[in-house]
């Protein structure tokens, strides 16, 4: 995820460790597989491919050890699909004595567009570390290269900047050593008569699968950890498919296990060296907890789970309750915003509304299977917030939500009102169609996050075809462009669009995107 | 060593196993210090510096935690004086919780104008891999960073080349282990009166301390190995301070177990991963192997070694004197060319007869060393290249040595001849005195390693107060440009000259530049 950089680094947090422990407990074990590059290519223009870049062969991988490269002289190896692990090769040297040190550079891109832009030029806000590249001396040969750090990428540029007027580098054996904590043999792919559906769901199965590691990470190449926002979608993916519920279990406890002293659960929490919760504060991030609890107990009761976390999701909600006036009105805080979607160019009131009666929803199940005694205030203060956004929110006329002091008329609003079923069946299906009419196609909206929203809300509407059109424009596309994989951020209207100003820092497998498989698992199978 | 490269890769070589062994057994064990810089520095333009650099002073050492870098920032430690050894340093972060990983650039450099250097403009012909600098991404605060390569430095410049916007990097216990085997406890330091003398004594003595290493090296910079032009300077160099014989003993078997088919011996061998002869090959280089055996069995008889290496020397003369022609003079050939100085703008002909005087008269003395039948032979060839060098090398009228068919006079015939004493001591005063006279200040000569024979021809021709002005005015003039030990290259009339292009590939710790401590032994005390 990449958001406006917030910073309260004088935030305290609560470590229970009861709850970290088990969180440990629940730490998967990761499985490795052993994969070799596929073939040599070239970057080539390709008005089809992301960016307008490609790549063609330029010669199979049996040929690698024939190429004798000296300074300034590259290759590029393709491992044939995305991979997330750790690279090494052997590396020799020919001809003369190796009379000084080898000096190469490794490039790891998830896409060729990636491989296109200089890491240098990079003047972006997000930190140039992202950039998947190591500078390696080697001062003596034959010898293997095994680099510590974990990549996510199919291509490898191996460049080398020099040997020596006497001598050349060849390299043999590229090989990646895989991670993931997820089991493709667990998966019972749906057969689908529809060949695109049946790429974007593979595509999707790929996504998530990367992203499944010592937790659910957003991004195998950037953050590299667990956002709450990605978790909710990640969950409902994984119950799709891998079924792999410990691995959520583990991210609950973590999240759980370390709230602001406040009681906010964060956005984000990082594990490595240690458990540490970032100082990222989002309003629907918090609420999250609860719809992740609800989520994981509704496909698989666990008394434990919830006995040791419903307190937690509890003080989410009475915290975001906290912030709606004697109206039923969501006051949103600029110190604990509603992200919604990354653009800021749309009114987030009404989505963030709807988003609170979605999670208060969820949090009365999970009410119900504790037998909170205090149930009845929550469905008091539901009925008052569902009251006033369909007398208030809800513009008769338009037949469509508005949003803040200008009554904004944006997708978002019609999105999350939808998810969250504050209108009965056939007003709700009124709501998407007149979404689609006057709002569709969408503009400005560059997320998969958001997009996965939009076409669920077009499923729980009733309205399949669109959900499905949608899902083939959208997900769709980013394959014709090359993906192997499903993108942090994607706007169909410009394919070139970088939230970052560059490729080389955008992540192009990320977690948020791989909903396609829980859709059509959910709506289509 | 710097020079035109030679590439023979098709020659093959001896690996004499017996003679290897000798040479293992010989291997020294290196000493180790842990030390810490002295202070932190800033860069800045000084007019008295080389290249016109220097350092100040920004603050001392123990405010180094205080710098909390982030993108683009550096510091500049300052170990106090050059260093051989591994490098590590303690990495934390501080502010938000570290949301990306840190990269950092490391450059080490001997001297400041190679940090006023950017390595990406350098294109010269010599590997850039031998810029010391590394890159590197570290996932995880706080960490050690430990460099597992060696370097040669004074200084460390970190820069940050990012964090993230949400937090910083801080920097604490950088030091250094160095490596050498040189025992600075076995030097008795000559006490001299001249300050400067003093002065010039100990810098040439930290540079031997600093290619004492586990073979002599050329320079512990580049190209970090063992040159046997450098070994003979560098033994002599020993025998005048460390007295580590066992050294010089490991290094004469490695050359004496490699030779080309041909029976000639390369210029210089690796060590690592293997021990490997390179594939240049210099006449006077091979001709020096001689010469060392007779220094080393002359400061320390040793029957073994001399009965397994004097056949090995004797093919080097024998494989010498057929490039010899009826009337006694030298035939230079271009396949195997004679060095005398990196310089290609004066005639060697002369010179290299000289050299080859020089070492068939300690050749002569191996061979009664050895009861050698056939030292007549030699004898008589001594002879006739005396006789050739006398008679139509000698210019009577002009008092000096000339050089090949236009009858150069150049600096380096007088100053071989005398060395070689083929004239008797009075008229060899008189040749150097008309050297001086008519052939200083020298023009054109950028090696320590020319002015060293220089120097040394006026201490033999018992010019002792023009050989020190020489050696004040040289070696002096490097430790007024902020020397801290001696360097590969440097011409005082030009003091910025790189045969590189660039200081940054510079070598400023070289051993062929480190006799002062032995003429000042040998010489003035």
């Amino acid at each position: 995820m990449g958001f406006t950089f917030q910073i309260n680094d004088d935030v305290h947090f609560e470590h229970n460790q009861q709850l970290l422990a088990k969180s440990t407990a629940n730490r998967p074990q990761l499985h490795h597989q052993t994969l070799t590059p596929t073939r040599l290519v070239e970057l080539v223009k390709d008005a089809h491919g992301l960016e307008g870049w490609g790549v063609k062969q330029l010669a199979p991988i049996s040929d690698l050890s024939n190429y004798q490269l000296k300074r300034d002289e590259k290759l590029i190896l393709d491992f044939g699909n995305h991979q997330v692990g750790r690279f090494s090769m052997d590396i020799a040297s020919v001809g003369s004595p190796m009379d000084a040190p080898l000096y190469v550079k490794l490039k790891f891109a998830e896409m060729p567009a990636e491989l296109a832009r200089k890491s240098e030029d990079y003047t972006g806000w997000l930190s140039r570390s992202w950039i998947q590249e190591e500078y390696v001396h080697l001062d003596t040969l034959p010898a293997k290269l095994s680099l510590p750090r974990r990549y996510s990428f199919r291509y490898v540029e191996i460049t080398v900047i020099d040997t020596s007027p006497k001598w050349q580098a060849v390299f043999t054996n590229p090989t990646v050593i895989t991670d993931s904590s997820a089991d493709l043999a667990t998966v019972a792919v749906p057969k689908l008569e529809d060949q695109q559906l049946t790429k974007i769901y593979q595509v999707g199965l790929k996504t998530l699968e990367d992203c499944m590691q010592d937790v659910f990470e957003d991004g195998p190449k950037r953050d590299r950890r667990l956002w709450i926002g990605d978790l909710r979608l990640q969950a409902l993916a994984d119950y799709a498919t891998f079924k792999n519920t410990d691995l959520i279990k583990r991210c609950l406890y973590l999240f759980g296990a370390m709230p602001a002293d406040d009681g906010r659960i964060p956005a984000n929490v990082f594990t490595q060296p240690t458990e540490t919760p970032d100082d990222t504060f989002l309003f629907d991030y918090s609420l999250f907890f609860v719809s992740i609890l609800a989520d994981y107990e509704a496909f698989n009761t666990d008394q434990m789970v919830l006995d040791d976390l419903y307190a937690i999701a509890k003080r989410q909600m009475d915290l975001a309750l906290t912030k709606v006036d004697d109206r039923g009105a969501l006051q949103l805080d600029e110190d604990y915003p509603v992200f919604v979607d990354w653009s800021n160019d749309f009114d987030k009131a009404t989505a963030g509304q709807a988003i609170l009666i979605y999670t208060l929803k969820q949090f009365i199940t999970l009410a119900k299977m504790t037998h909170d005694t205090e149930i009845e205030q929550y469905k008091a203060q539901l009925a008052k917030l569902e009251d006033f956004a369909k007398t208030t929110l809800f513009d008769p006329e338009a037949g469509l939500f508005v949003s803040g002091p200008d009554r904004e008329i944006n997708v978002a609003s019609q999105v999350w009102m939808t998810l969250a079923h504050v209108l009965d069946s056939s007003a709700t299906r009124e709501l998407m169609t007149k979404t689609v009419q006057q709002l569709f196609p969408i503009k400005g909206i560059a997320t998969p996050y958001m997009y996965h929203h939009v076409t669920e809300a077009l499923f729980e509407a009733g309205l399949t075809d669109e959900a499905v059109k949608l899902m083939k424009a959208y997900w769709g596309k980013m394959i014709d462009l090359g993906a192997d994989t499903y993108w942090e951020a994607f706007d169909p209207d410009k394919p070139d669009y970088s939230p970052y100003g560059s490729p080389i820092l955008n992540s192009y497998c990320h977690a948020w995107s791989c909903t396609p498989v829980y859709l059509i698992e959910k709506y289509l199978v």
